[in-house]
């Protein structure tokens, strides 16, 4: 059996976002044992499970990865969407677009310390669609 | 229901190449509703989502890429192969070998900017085999 | 039909290691046709396919990857828990924490040279846990 939808998320800012509950809350429950696909339907955010209490972790993901692929790599010639576009298209295949969860249970079979992060590459963005299947 | 089939790549040389169309045309069709599951077979390319307008993207791709994983890094023991080796088995893991992506209403659920990246990162290769699983 | 099941890792210490073998030998058999998808429960250890050959990549790995994330990277402050806390976290997100891979005449459809790797990223770590899910 296969369950799917779109959601869209909104306002969130250059950064690492947690949205574990956000991602749980969008189906009114989940199936006894199955898996979970999360597909970002962009080229410049991305999605990956890390660590869900300390928001230092969170912050120091942008220091890094800002560092790692920063936005004066004089090697970029595809500049016309601004200096953050071409970073945010590499940052986006790095930490990667789809990530697959398994659900044991009824819940996100996740260890304690893991949380989904939604990271948002681009200095201005409007909403973020994503597609959430479920197979059970 | 599965379906599975294995298809080769040849003729790409080192770089980032839109396959979508290749990927799709391997069937005769899609599920109303699904995934798909796609593989690379080997520890020296890879397969990413990324923009698939603008060849200027795939151009900076290797560019980027090739600076930050770079053949010249003294530390590399693994070096009978030649120097583009090791760091295509370290940019097969960065970008990764494995690749998820939902079907709805018989199409691959991509975003409108999202294409299919097949990256090879030897100098010379031979034909690439991808396994292709979709589930419905 | 979804078999799952969770096996507990120990005794590896900080660096990539083969486990394609404690992955199949986890179940009596693998289905004629379907998917196999690990996830490694922790925050500090991921999984990925590289080369099952040759111990030097997976030694070069460690090198070059302790290169490019810095444990000396000035940005860090979630610092707390040592010097290797953070950049295992970044590398869990750049070598990511699940894979999906395709099983065909009841074997993992890898290529001859392709391994799993579970990646240890943290100097001193106990049990790891990973949790197994095969389609069929």
């Amino acid at each position: 059996m296969i369950r799917q939808k779109e959601i869209n998320l909104h306002g969130y800012k250059r950064g690492y976002h947690l949205i574990t509950d956000i991602i749980v809350n969008s189906f009114d429950s989940l199936p006894e044992k199955g898996m979970l696909n999360i597909l970002v339907k962009h080229t410049s955010a991305g999605i990956t499970i890390n660590e869900n209490a300390d928001p230092s972790v969170r912050y120091d993901f942008r220091t890094f990865f800002d560092a790692l692929i920063p936005e004066n790599f004089s090697g970029f010639t595809h500049t016309l969407e601004g200096a953050d576009d071409m970073p945010a298209h590499i940052k986006a295949s790095v930490i990667g677009q789809s990530i697959t969860i398994p659900i044991t249970n009824h819940r996100l079979n996740l260890g304690t310390w893991q949380g989904i992060y939604f990271c948002e590459f681009r200095n201005h963005s409007g909403n973020r669609k994503l597609v959430l299947t479920i197979y059970s």
